[in-house]
């Protein structure tokens, strides 16, 4: 069944009116009469069933008919911190991420980053990524749309290290320390975050998924450098604010890549890929 | 070091010549000079450090000073087949696979194709999907180029699963076998293989792979239907063959996801991201 999410003013308890993009997709694509029924999300974990009451030429009013429970949403929160490549790989590295489970999506600069970074070109271009990750969420049938934040300098990055359980910063190496080892070795975080306090989590704009999370999730940051990858001293920085430096294995992955694979990983081993 | 995957009769012994694509890049993007070193392979297993000899103009030959030990390749033989999507998306497929891991591609049409299939374009793509692979072999630093079968018929790809230690049908269920309980319930298939005879290998235009590889490593082949996925029928027929239905989670990856995510899995499985 089709999936939208709506902000959050679209629900009045249980009356909903769609507008916007997703109200001429119900009217012109989906063509949608009333009595039709859809789902409902505010973004937020809240997902309704709802039926279509009226169909307006730019708007479309629903009333929830159930209350659905909340799926899709991973049992830790992870969040992919990409130092902004070339391209549309953020776009690809955001879509994917979305569907494999990430929940908050935090590109950033660092010394070899290529891209020139555009300010004034800033606002329109988070705008387009919040879009992409919004459909991803719907067409993927997660309950909660994962955030993006503005990009971030490459200090504004490491002090975010020290909100996390765990931070793996993906570092090319030979040898030392890898992945699956990694995550063996930490064991499994939510029985620890389960005995330990709720960490407070700092204020950021627009920190919506924090707010609602439930607070035993442990949150798990995956860093992955431009293209040229990081310096050794963003390294040593890194694990000095408490990265780990990890291998992904003996291939080398594209830096949109990494992300992907390493996100694909670590909920394999959270039983989020199945079983 | 700068990677070049020479066709087999480029090596005479230790006396290479490289020609074409990778003399252009060798003479106009590295602006090489006698005395330079890159690693030539074989695409078949085969490295080696050679040192460039003589620059011409569309032609470059070296001199093979060390063979190098394979590296890149993993302990288990993956095929994708993937049912042909939309768009680019194939070539994305491709090119993450192999950084990844993959070691052959296997294109398939299925009931709900929802692409034109054209015979004529046919070798214009396959040479293009090749291409996309080779150099995805280079960069990350691959020691085989993984192999790009045309596409099969569906009845085509059910013969195939006969090939293969364990067959991984990518079929979205909310309930079910998942992912990981089928890994973990088959068991490590590189013990079995090292105590069974290896079966010998149906004859295929171009195994390259697979006449070369060693006879020990499992194959695992894993099937991701279309845009629409896979009839039921279908899936009846597959699991008929050998095929295990396998869920990815509860999260509904696209089709080009899906074969990404579990490639990377399995491999996490088998200790191939690292650790």
């Amino acid at each position: 069944m089709q999936r939208y999410f709506l902000p959050p003013e679209g629900f009045e308890q249980d009356r909903i009116v769609i507008t916007g993009d997703d109200a001429h997709h119900l009217i012109r694509v989906m063509r949608a009469e009333p009595g039709d029924e859809v789902i409902c999300c505010d973004g937020l974990g809240r997902a309704v069933l709802a039926r279509l009451t009226e169909i307006g030429k730019t708007e479309v009013s629903a009333i929830a008919t159930q209350e659905l429970p909340q799926t899709g949403e991973p049992s830790v929160e992870l969040w992919i911190a990409q130092s902004l490549p070339k391209g549309d790989k953020l776009e690809t590295v955001m879509q994917k991420g979305t569907e494999l489970g990430a929940t908050r999506f935090i590109p950033f600069l660092s010394e070899r980053t290529v891209v020139q970074y555009d300010a004034k070109k800033e606002e329109k271009r988070l705008d387009r990524w919040r879009k992409i990750v919004k459909e991803a969420a719907e067409q993927s049938h997660r309950s909660v749309v994962p955030e993006v934040l503005a990009p971030l300098s490459w200090k504004a990055l490491l002090k975010l290290i020290g909100e996390v359980e765990l931070a793996v910063l993906c570092y090319e190496k030979e040898s030392g320390l890898q992945l699956r080892s990694l995550l063996r070795e930490i064991g499994d975080l939510r029985e620890k975050s389960a005995t330990e306090a709720a960490t407070p989590s700092a204020q950021t704009e627009g920190t919506a998924t924090s707010t609602s999370r439930p607070t035993k999730r442990p949150r798990i940051l995956v860093i992955v450098g431009p293209e040229g990858g990081i310096t050794e001293r963003e390294a040593e920085e890194a694990e000095q604010a408490g990265a780990r430096s990890t291998g992904l294995g003996p291939r080398i992955l594209r830096t949109e890549t990494a992300g992907m694979a390493a996100t694909a990983c670590i909920m394999y081993e959270y039983g989020e890929m199945g079983g």
